[in-house]
């Protein structure tokens, strides 16, 4: 599982983590509701998250990776907050791919550094 | 839900946003598991995660948290991280609760500040 955070909104760090743990909730969620075949895996394995970075204002390269991710078979979600604090209601703060094999993965978060 | 992170371990931002997923998946989890009543309300109203912090190099004084939830009949867990990477292996680094009814996790939680 791999959640790709924006660097540009200058989340704080408690920000970040619940932006990551919204990410992480949504992808279990609906990996048990499309019976992804890689969850049963990933969760006997210590159910693996890689926090990664990206610096774009542009949500548009967020949606983009989401859409690679949905066209190459992979499980994958984008987060919006609430709005509450921080940031904007409706701001798309983060994208998470998984649980899917490292390699599939990697093809498309290969660019990205960790946070 | 609340996700309480131990900060003298001094883990960088993306070290804490993976430690914070955990625990909300394990929550989320166990919350299927054990159909906690609380679930469906939580989900419909935005999952939200609330991220406080806790200075304590003590593990006892997390297990403490964790004990007071689960005698107050709440739905807990302990992250223990697999220490790949920045802490030692089984560190404890986060406690998680929820969800329930938050004048019921703030009885627990009251005393830690937001990360």
């Amino acid at each position: 599982m791999v959640i790709i955070i924006r660097t540009d909104l200058k989340m704080g760090r408690g920000k970040i983590a619940s932006q990551t743990a919204h990410a992480a909730v949504l992808l279990y969620k609906s990996s048990i509701e499309n019976s992804n075949p890689h969850l049963k895996t990933w969760l006997n394995y210590g159910q693996p998250k890689v926090v990664l970075k990206i610096d774009s204002n542009c949500e548009s390269d967020m949606k983009n990776i989401y859409n690679l991710a949905l066209k190459n078979n992979l499980n994958s979600c984008i987060v919006r907050d609430a709005g509450k604090t921080q940031v904007g209601i409706g701001t798309l703060t983060a994208v998470g791919i998984g649980p899917n094999r490292a390699d599939e993965i990697d093809k498309i978060t290969n660019g990205f550094k960790l946070l």
